[in-house]
């Protein structure tokens, strides 16, 4: 689906005009491209007292190519980075007129040492001076703790107080900057996650708080030889691949060297297949993908594809993507509208899981990864049946969390927002257009976003990020 | 502030006008009022397997002379009401043209013995058959367990999902229905909660859902000798209460028998003092509030209030509804802004808690209630002094409820959505119609609705509720 109004505001022609009546104009988000850099230029570095992550910051930003410029609030930056011989400097606030070479790609606030609410004032310094220095699809993280965490109740409070200008940060930003935060634990691997979050692999995900816990007891996983391809030589299903959502997830699965097995109904028999070709095609492993025809509602299912994924010698990422929707008011849905929702998005992945792992076919250091909706979180007129599975599914990772830790199991979930597929092709205009517009990018996101940030999660060093769940959706105002 | 659109849309003409071209027409919510009936009529009641709480709800629509009547969901409700003595009766789906009379007050679910999500079947023939027979400004109420008590993971996601439905049916309901999840703890008392969410008292509380744990080794409150006045002989300290909101607390307090120490700042002391005035003048008891001027932000008043406090022998319910507003960008904000927002919203609250709690002043058996925002939910553009420090309430609520827990104390938050006060009046004419139909409601709040739901959580039966936040919002769309 083309999101014609993006493309014309966009244009010579229709930016004056959209500029002359006051119209919104949406940005062209930057995605990732195998053939353009995923990071570079300058990140600017605020920190409130005692910041825990700088020594981490500085060598994450160095093996990416990317410059600390120092903010006077980041006390400290200048000396370490120099003894880490890191490239680094000042910060030097842009002029609105600044071209774009001289802005800066992305603000890093290090909030982990603050300790109580009167500590927050460091956060404005930095945000006032720096917001308008960022460039367009530029990046603000904000690091913080996890509240639960903290022994002292006012540095819970703090830290939770984060969320609130991370949030209003992203409705304040525009021009597609996204704004997170990160709730990390004392001990916990930040690599992964901050690389998705400053790498245009992140476009659509905005206003999100993510806790990174520590690793848990088990060996953390070695660095990935090439952070491009960190699933290589992981084994992956994906459920409901045939088709928009799904075939963007086993095509970003595979091109960062994952095995993808694709499962879909035997109706998309011949979409699954072509979708497999393609990514096939795609990689230059190729050949180790393959495609699984079964219906996830069929009883036996789900022991079946455990004893399929069994005979290639285990899995070790289940991505739960198969879902319907039969909407109604609830007055007016049928009983087959409700079960079959219900049992394919929800107790079809129980089923799946419980069958994985009962085996053990889901190998030790595996991934769950549960698509739920923003519908999931808010409930939705028309979509009592919908929403319930997909609240289920966010109840699913919040209780399976504790029990898979002790297997260096993770399950986490995305909920995407309002995505550009054939399904939302087919809304009535006024909802479509309402859809794309109320959210922080002004704009609906692309499956392979939903892609991206199931790849992220999925990725080895996520050993610390379980329990999450992470909107797609652009920062939606929609919400609960 | 009056809300023309609603008054004119239910005026004849403008009731016509809005049909013939689909204008939106929110209902009138019917409120508390104390020369009308608080309860009455039928409750139409359904259950998955095995409910807990039948007996409970037997007794207590027993005792607010509400009729329950059973849908075939119900089985075993109707001999058990039988065997307690209670009105009852089988429920009958109203046509859609039925007469206001022959609806239900009321669609009670039973979802607590709710075990997996095959299970979540029979939600949808309890609503199916009922929505349509709910009268307006009715009730929707699904009884559940918190997940979190769940020992099963699959129990625990089925009763997850429960907020999916409940949040749905709040978005399809209409005509001023509300609809909450209670999740209840086995053991926890629900009386007083399921009061308040019969009553027109929470006209403008919808899609919460609300934890009740069972309460702590401490002896539970005796049950008040009057339910209309759950507050008699109990001291209340609220600040900002000079006007607004802050006064509608107050008098909502006092109405229920609370003895209302109101606080505000020195130039408000003539409002104040009106607004203590009123109160005592509608207090049947009379006499026994005063008015408190402190500046919260001056170094010492905390310590000031909490020896106030002490000297009238101590305080039983905190309400911190102090708060300001200074919006800008945070491009464009002064550093003034930022530090006096925090101060007085969140710091000012830590620094009385910390005296009151300190001291034994906030006597076993207390209540603090916050107030926090949607915008500390969501974040807001323009508000990030703001939203960060409602999210910081947030923070604090969550943080301290466990560490209160073994005083018998309890801290939670309300967290108001658009709301009909002076501030608001004073928005640009589009962002203030926004505000008001982005909801379920279509339509912004009273003051007086943030005051029932604070007397609520501030009443002795609810011993088992902490750590909640709850918005009286009217279901807004907008969230995180």
């Amino acid at each position: 689906m083309k999101d014609r109004y993006l493309k014309f505001v966009n244009s010579p022609f229709g930016a004056s005009v959209a500029r002359s009546i006051g119209l919104p104009r949406p940005e062209v988000l930057r995605r990732y491209r195998a053939d353009q850099p995923e990071f570079g230029g300058m990140a600017a570095i605020g920190a409130g007292p005692s910041p825990a992550l700088f020594e981490t910051l500085i060598d994450i930003l160095g093996a990416l190519g990317m410059t600390g410029v120092a903010h006077e609030s980041a006390r400290g930056w200048l000396p370490l980075a120099n003894s880490r011989g890191a490239m680094s400097g000042r910060f030097e606030p842009q002029a609105p007129d600044a071209s774009a070479s001289e802005r800066v790609q992305a603000l890093i606030f290090d909030g982990t040492g603050i300790a109580e609410s009167t500590q927050l004032r460091s956060l404005y310094g930095f945000f006032h001076d720096g917001i308008r220095s960022v460039a367009k699809s530029g990046r603000i993280i904000v690091l913080g703790r996890p509240p639960g965490s903290c022994a002292d109740p006012h540095a819970a409070t703090a830290q939770h107080a984060l969320e609130g200008m991370t949030r209003s940060l992203g409705k304040e930003a525009r021009s597609g900057i996204s704004s997170n935060l990160l709730q990390v634990a004392p001990g916990a691997d930040i690599e992964a996650t901050l690389r998705f979050f400053l790498s245009p692999r992140s476009a659509y995900v905005s206003g999100q708080a993510v806790r990174i816990d520590a690793a848990p007891a088990a060996p953390p996983a070695a660095k990935p030889a090439d952070w491009r391809r960190p699933l290589e030589g992981r084994r992956a299903l994906v459920t409901g691949a045939a088709r928009g959502i799904g075939a963007s997830i086993a095509g970003v699965l595979a091109s960062q060297g994952a095995h993808v097995i694709g499962l879909d109904v035997p109706p998309a028999k011949d979409a699954l297949d072509q979708t497999m070709l393609a990514i096939e095609d795609a990689s230059p492993s190729g050949g180790a993908h393959a495609a699984l025809v079964a219906d996830i509602a069929a009883p036996g299912a789900s022991a079946e594809i455990a004893a399929a994924l069994a005979a290639m010698g285990g899995i070790d990422i289940v991505v739960h993507n198969a879902g319907i929707t039969k909407d109604r008011t609830i007055a007016k849905m049928t009983r087959e509208a409700w079960d079959s929702v219900i049992d394919i998005n929800l107790s079809a992945q129980e089923r799946i899981d419980d069958a994985l792992l009962a085996q053990g076919v889901l190998r030790e250091g595996g991934r769950i990864i549960g698509v739920s909706s923003i519908s999931g979180i808010a409930g939705n007129l028309g979509q009592t049946n919908y929403a319930t599975s997909k609240a289920g599914v966010i109840g699913r990772v919040r209780s399976m969390a504790p029990v898979l830790r002790t297997r260096g199991i993770t399950i986490n979930a995305v909920a995407p927002g309002f995505i550009e597929t054939q399904m939302t092709a087919r809304m009535p205009l006024g909802l479509r257009e309402a859809g794309r517009r109320m959210n922080s990018m002004s704009q609906g996101g692309q499956p392979v976003d939903v892609g991206e940030t199931v790849a992220w999660l999925a990725s080895p060093g996520c050993t610390g990020i379980t329990g999450n769940v992470v909107r797609v959706c652009g920062q939606s105002l929609i919400g609960a």
